[in-house]
């Protein structure tokens, strides 16, 4: 296939901080095409650097975008590619406003940083020129003095991490744009073990597109579908907290660390924000939130859905899972008290899921109630209890020979749906290849949102084969960068449309799967190399059993799973899948 | 549950054909709730009227609309429910047009046909006024003539039968506003053996709606989301032919009595109309249609899709399934044949699939090629070889040793898919309770449309509970009455909030498909009385074997079917399901 390089910059940089030594390679053309970019991408250069073995805070680090970054709708978005310091799995992390345009625009489709710095540096990248500097005056500092500072000294866009990278708590983020997170997993303790604060992008090129015709006839049909759709109209208005009170109506809320799924007035540990006649779920509800606060609304590049809220004074309206980790599952029914840990969580640049859930984890070993703003500080800053907390609810529920109590798959916390009311979503649980998330595979969207379809959340039968597309689909999109949220709308055919147009290649629907599907494998096979297996697929005891997940039919699931995937019945991968998707690589 | 009956008129005609006897009863809101309308409310009514063990031209015959029927975007609908004499399973058949939307303002839900008459009659619905009148004058006219003479006398809608349901053909449909079919499984038949001739509706009512404002807003999103919809969009530019090249690109296509599965300009019996450079199926594309041809859109009613299409001159194109079974599958390049045997059939009333599928399995048999126009007017008569292979292609083949030969399943030709190719709707097909259709669950959208999500082809693993999910959906669709192809855009969610709007009731997504998954159980429950068992549950040899479908995969996921509907492993239903169905209902 001969190619040319639209969409994508044909760039990438690698930059040795131990030595300081930058260089520019460009962008093999098979690894594009085969992987695209963003998640996919990063995940294929990382193969080719790492040893699924390597110490995780050792592991080279990648950010990428994809060749629709900047391009099309809801695509103001980059990734990063690790090993997991939290999980040890392979570990992608994505975020989105501007940082990733400005970083096509910049010139480069990925940047590769390996190795460590001895004195704390960050990188700026300004038009196709990397450089190194020095960041002993920033260090220190959290995400919103940082970003100012960098931002008004290079004028540029700014990710960085607070004090929660720098002391490598294993749940750290990488901010950027001041409150957008590249969360989950740790990618942020892996930039603060490399004494790396920031990374500040400039760019003033312009992303070409291959075919302008079929551009802008892809761009129209993906923006009527996008304006047409009920659940992103739902998240324009009322972002991702619209989500709370139908989760709670269909019993899934995470509540006193997922023993229980309904948050209820006589359970709440603190009562004293809500009127007598509100129940603790839909004070913390988006329509409430919109009727109480006077919201600003703000979005990512190339975004009209705009779901992230403000205050008019600019204080974050925290998502969904932040409101349901800090709030029912820690027992907490005041709502600023939610906002406060969220904006430490933010500022600190910290997960706010692994956050919250491994302050339940602590409340149900210890049998304790706490103050999770003071408690989320002090994990930030590692202190006391605090450095405990920082490895996350695994680490720190085994060490009190309290296994039981982290609510976890693959060490990574589980997010705000129980999965006992979900057996999909259970299932895309405990095959997710990052641990315990909800963007792998978002079976809430056809088991509880009813999108594209509704189906029936209470059966296995049937959903390992749509476990696989969620999982393939998701993987594509996090590959091309557009936003997970776009999928409530599109189908693999208008991406493929729009990836076509902008690149000049034909990828039909099956192509762009097909990709997706190369990547969720490559991902596997980098984490059973690392030491994980058919046991790791799996979910806390507590959702098994006869009040929740009938173990056996579990396990028969995994096996029509790992079936469905082309996989042994360990979950190995075949030579025969593998040759089908073109990997013929040596990982590590 | 206090019900208002918005949405349903409330009333039901009973017409005893053999006494003449009329009665009019008002629409047990139960049954309303629980079965809604169109194909849901005709089949509860069918059951409480007849033994699953009927002579299947002895049936009663139930004529229903639903409560979004002439309300809702897409519900010009009505539904006819019977015994089919083709395939002996409960039958229901629907249409588009306006004559639904007439049925609805003349005050009507359901009318039941009950016996025979002596001599020929037909039906006028007027107002609430019904009438048998003589149609000795009419008897023996086919359906254009038929229905110039009755609309032009009572200025109504007209639904009649022409010669071939007069005669009894098995497959004869009912036709109405001339061109609108209820087709498969010989509808008409029924109607001809009761000596109806036609049913004429005249209305001037105004069907309300409970909640003005809820609709309104369920209406704008409906109607953005069909406006969005990429097929949707594809079909009303190109009407259902748009399929063609799309089946044939993806080897579906049936040619030669499915023996082959894409069309050849070598294997073509008459290459006449095509340039050498064109393949015969490109050729018969919606794309070469509307090149070829000055194109009338028509809609039915309350549809802005508009995906019928004639000439300038009122000539009707082809649908997709009648251009494939004409053509390809009867060895025919010539387009024109195809209108021409597709006009012969519309005016005497016959279905295009199984007629053009029992010529093809004819062709096979004999090893002759039939002048298909000539040969489907001589089956409309009954006359000669036509009398033979009136009675459908199983009866036809069996009657000739060669059952081999019939391309069915329980009896009903299957439509333009070949199911090797698409293995979801290969088990659609052969758990249909009305035989070979593609509309119990199209499958073809998730399979090779990518609609709503694109899923892989060659597999059954996760599809059993997918065919569940659209068999539930679909027969909730036909019972509210909106058009399938809405579909493509809606999920439940939306169905659900105009239903609920336009009855005044609150039908949640899961209510809406609990209803489906209820009406599709007394479908079931009529067929297993009726004989059917899970031998039945299949599809012609020629689709199994080394470079087919594998049987024992097949029986495997047949089992998982019944498993996911909690059926026992011989397909019967458990008492446990018809419980949670609330279905105490004794069948015949």
């Amino acid at each position: 296939m001969e190619m040319k390089m639209h969409g994508w910059t044909g760039n990438i940089a690698t930059i040795d901080l131990d030595s300081g030594a930058i260089k520019h390679a460009p962008l093999p053309k098979d690894l594009a095409r085969d992987f695209i970019g963003g998640r996919g991408l990063g995940v294929a250069l990382l193969c080719n650097r790492a040893d699924p073995g390597v110490d995780a805070l050792h592991a080279p680090l990648i950010l990428a975008v994809g060749p629709l970054t900047g391009i099309a709708p809801m695509s103001g978005r980059h990734s990063f590619v690790t090993k997991s310091p939290l999980t040890k799995t392979i570990l992608d992390s994505s975020g989105g406003g501007f940082f990733g345009s400005e970083l096509k625009r910049a010139g480069f489709d990925a940047v590769e940083i390996t190795r460590e710095s001895d004195s704390p540096v960050y990188i700026v990248i300004d038009d196709g020129e990397v450089s190194i500097r020095d960041a002993s005056d920033i260090w220190g500092m959290n995400v919103r003095k940082t970003t100012d500072l960098l931002a008004g000294r290079h004028r540029g866009r700014v990710a960085c991490i607070g004090r929660a990278g720098e002391n490598c708590v294993r749940f750290a983020n990488v901010m950027n744009d001041y409150t957008h997170a590249c969360g989950r997993g740790g990618i942020g303790a892996v930039v603060g073990f490399k004494k790396l604060k920031a990374i500040v992008v400039k760019g003033t090129g312009k992303p070409g597109v291959a075919d302008e015709e079929a551009f802008k006839s892809a761009n129209e049909e993906v923006s009527r579908l996008l304006r047409a759709s009920p659940p992103l109209k739902s998240l324009s208005t009322y972002g991702t907290p619209s989500l709370a009170n139908l989760i709670s109506r269909f019993r899934l809320l995470p509540t006193r660390n997922f023993r229980d799924v309904q948050f209820r007035d006589g359970e709440s540990a603190s009562a004293v924000s809500l009127e007598s006649s509100t129940s603790p779920v839909s004070s913390m509800s988006g329509e409430h939130i919109k009727e109480n606060y006077r919201l600003k609304r703000h979005s990512c590049h190339k975004c009209s859905i705009a779901c992230r809220q403000s205050t008019q004074e600019g204080i974050e309206i925290p998502e969904y899972e932040t409101i349901a980790m800090f709030g029912p599952d820690c027992e907490n029914s005041d709502f600023d008290k939610i906002m406060d840990t969220n904006r430490i969580c933010n500022d600190y640049g910290m997960d706010t899921i692994s956050c919250g859930s491994t302050i339940a984890c602590h409340q149900e070993i210890c049998e304790e109630s706490c103050d999770i703003a003071e408690l989320a500080a002090r994990i930030g800053e590692r202190e006391g209890l605090g450095r405990e907390l920082s490895m996350g609810s695994k680490a720190y529920s085994d060490a009190k020979n309290a296994g039981h109590a982290s609510m976890h798959s693959k060490g990574l916390e589980l997010p705000g749906y129980d999965p006992r009311g979900a057996l999909g979503q259970a299932l895309a649980y405990a095959t997710s290849n990052r641990g315990g998330c909800h963007t792998r595979a978002y079976m809430i969207a056809p088991e509880i949102i009813g999108k594209p379809k509704l189906i029936d959340r209470h059966t296995l039968i049937g959903k390992p084969g749509l476990v696989c597309v969620f999982q393939n689909l998701s993987a594509a999109i996090d590959s091309i960068m557009m936003c997970s949220f776009s999928s409530f709308a599109l189908s693999s055919e208008e991406y493929s449309n729009m990836l076509s147009a902008v690149c000049g290649l034909t990828y039909t629907s099956e192509d762009l799967l097909r990709a997706g599907e190369r990547i969720w494998n490559v991902e596997r096979l980098f984490n059973l190399r690392a030491g994980f297996s058919r046991a790791d697929d799996t979910l806390p005891d507590r959702f098994f059993g006869d009040y929740g997940i009938v173990q056996a039919e579990f396990e028969d699931a995994l096996g029509e799973y790992y079936r469905f995937r082309g996989w042994d019945p360990e979950g190995v991968p075949s030579e025969r899948k593998l040759e089908e998707l073109g990997l013929r690589l040596e990982i590590g």
